[in-house]
């Protein structure tokens, strides 16, 4: 997704952020736990790729318009940034516990080193903990602090109910794949990633440049189609992209996940089709998953895919057109720059 | 702990909060993950004996020093109660996981049913979530809105702190006994228990009565003193207390618990005693309890105890009484008038 010209400076405040938890008067820590807290955030928090965080202070810049931020202001943004990153780190260590996965960002899941194991569940409340006491210790007595607790509390609830939908219909051992529609993939994907991926980072900013959420709700609505289109990207690079490009082999087959594909393929098979996908589809087979590859060729999901990702840039860029305000546009259209026909 | 002339009420108020939850404009549910929370709520909720959340309207109707309440202030002082009971039901699904637990308030546990399994981790996230939603619901524009947020934050992320002192002592597979000390039973019992179980239900009270949180640290500190005793009590069950009066075969000594008992037995122990403690404490294997347990007499920690209880009894007394406020008094005195020498 390209660099920022802050991304030295938002590394910077991480170390302070954490150095600041570390000596938190709320709690009073004991030698273990607070050399415990440091690895886990130093494993942990830090080490994607931090498109997220930066987006903040990124769309923070446009707002300002050609105004040079303040030491303050790049302190702050940097903060909200390092909060998102904090959520995200929050959701992945309890995520790969719910998934049973095995590698995250290069290295094993954190629960998976045997000192941690089911620590990790309480791990990912402290991360969770930690976003709250960064907005406390940075933000009380802004005018848009209580706005930001609202926002970070609303997005979180979000998240963890698309999380919901996601892990019942995945994980409940039914496998009922006529469950699966694009209203169904379309809930998932809104409510899990593009609220906090995309309409988080842009409303921290908002907040931060003195506008009022509720005015932004355009803003908001063509977010999360930015949102939803991006996790098509990623379900149709989970099963056509490189595996050398992408950093990691995807198995959304073997794990019967909603993907856009077999919702597509579901979509767009007769009867004989649709019994290939009920007998193949979930299984932690090679053969099973290549039947279902098979068959996504020939229904042409490829054709469908760069059908939709046509379409769906069209719409964007005409909502984005038709925003009031120049300013806002830029962040929207910065965004879209990033992600469009992305390979990985 | 007694009853309170608000139960029946209290229990109203479940199911108004719940079906206000069921319909939450933040997210809309698909069929199933409707059924799936109202289950999980009935399920995890309200099965337990809503000492916490029925504190808090008793407390509220104190401080109103005989005024009757109106229908509205009990709603609110109910639904405070149960954000308490929600915060206790996230707490339980979790620590439940984490320590491979079977069963809790006379149930299976309910990570434990086989259509939940991983999915309680995701459960517990909601129900956590579910505390903001009924506070942004019942208590926006409320003057101390801002002050309750930074409360439930602050006592959440401490009872995760106490949490995490706990079960990375206990949990982490080195099992040194030689870290286990006074200073860091209480200081587990303190964040762990204290903060959420007793003063957050009155602290929930006096905001709700106008008062500023600031000003009551006198009762904060002996309401932490108390539940510093209350779980003292609770320890002192787990080993001599009879099962079927407490309504559970305690398992400290199996699972290597930072008990007050065994900090008591280091402190008591000669060299060749401690050499009994550390070869058995922590094994799960009943001749191992068994001279635990024989050991405990010789030091007769339960004359310790006695002792204990005593002092600290008169200690919280003694505060109580140096208390400038009658109606603060009369709340406090209520709190230890149900924990003082009780036998479950």
């Amino acid at each position: 997704m390209g660099g920022s010209k802050f991304t030295a400076k938002f590394k910077e405040v991480y170390d302070v952020l954490k150095s600041e938890l570390l000596q938190d008067p709320a709690f009073e820590f004991t030698e273990d736990s607070h050399q415990w807290v440091a690895n886990m955030l130093d494993y942990n928090v830090p080490g994607g790729k931090l498109n997220r965080g930066l987006s903040v202070i990124d769309s923070f810049d446009i707002l300002k318009d050609g105004k040079e931020l303040s030491d303050d202001e790049i302190i702050l943004a940097c903060a909200l940034g390092w909060c998102i990153e904090w959520l995200q780190a929050y959701f992945l260590v309890l995520d790969d516990i719910m998934d049973s996965s095995h590698t995250r960002r290069g290295k094993q899941c954190w629960f998976r080193l045997p000192k941690v194991n089911m620590i990790a569940i309480n791990d990912g409340l402290i991360l969770r903990n930690h976003i709250f006491r960064i907005l406390n210790n940075h933000f009380r007595g802004k005018p848009y602090y209580l706005d930001l607790l609202d926002l970070f509390n609303e997005v979180e609830f979000q998240t963890a109910s698309g999380q919901m939908i996601d892990v019942i219909t995945t994980l409940q051992g039914e496998k009922d794949l006529s469950k699966y529609s694009l209203s169904l993939h379309r809930r998932i994907v809104q409510y899990k990633t593009a609220y906090y991926s995309f309409y988080l980072p842009v409303a921290c900013a908002l907040l931060m440049a003195g506008e009022k959420l509720e005015n932004h709700i355009e803003a908001k609505n063509v977010l999360v189609e930015m949102g939803t289109y991006f996790q098509v990207q990623d379900d149709f690079l989970d099963c056509f992209g490189d595996p050398a490009v992408i950093g990691k082999v995807g198995t959304d087959i073997e794990d019967f996940k909603c993907s856009w594909l077999v919702v597509k393929a579901l979509e767009r098979a007769n009867e004989d089709q649709k019994q290939v996908l009920y007998e193949n589809y979930g299984k932690p087979n090679q053969e099973c998953v290549a039947s279902v590859k098979e068959l996504y060729k020939i229904l042409d999901i490829e054709g469908a895919f760069l059908e939709y990702e046509k379409q769906s840039h069209e719409k964007i860029t005409k909502s984005i057109e038709a925003h009031p305000s120049e300013k806002v546009q830029a962040v929207l259209k910065s965004f879209l720059k990033k992600i469009y026909k992305r390979h990985k």
